[in-house]
């Protein structure tokens, strides 16, 4: 079950995941924080299980070297369930990229995670 | 897989579920549009299969005997995946609860619905 707190932890534990260039601080928050089944899916791209899950992210972060991702708005959650929406774009700068990504969690880590893109640069 | 036809057809589809008041349509729409193991929950409420689902909506319906669902903005869609988001008010006036729903897809079939409130009345 995810509480208001854990709901929180779980979002920002995810953003700062897709954040983290250095590889093995990246490769524990996987670890620590997603099954071993883990499997992730968007419009765009997919990966599966902690290997496929990184592997997909450090493409995503050498496609981008200076963007960095960050949370919008407030997350929320219920039962094994979390949502929350998020940006991507320039260190401190605007979003040109959002997203909202729906999670679903299994004791306490995320076992799957289902992203839809809210905006795109035309 | 969803394509941008089918996306919508779920979504308008789901919608029309709510708000037929009629149970032998109703049923049969959740009879053709879902699978029979199909499951649903919201941070308010639950149901499983057909007959749980079908009871589920039916308390709706008699708890807002005046309010009707709307679809809000364009679904989307990607594999088996849909999202859309939904108003609930009185029929032709503002919508005072809006949400946004996260469904999955079995065979072009609603097997799994998790709901999220985005607006409730203060």
């Amino acid at each position: 079950m995810t509480d208001a707190l854990n709901v929180l932890e779980i979002a920002e534990g995810y953003i700062a995941l897709w954040n983290e260039r250095n590889d093995t601080r990246r490769r524990d928050l996987l670890a620590s924080n997603w099954t071993r089944d883990a499997r992730y899916v968007d419009p765009l791209m997919k990966g599966e299980g902690p290997d496929g899950i990184d592997a997909m992210i450090v493409g995503v972060q050498q496609r981008f070297p200076d963007f960095e991702f960050a949370l919008l708005g407030k997350p929320d959650g219920h039962g094994d369930f979390v949502r929350f929406s998020w940006g991507l774009g320039p260190r401190g700068g605007d979003n040109p990229v959002k997203g909202t990504d729906f999670v679903v969690t299994d004791g306490g880590r995320i076992s799957s995670v289902t992203g839809f893109l809210d905006q795109i640069p035309g």
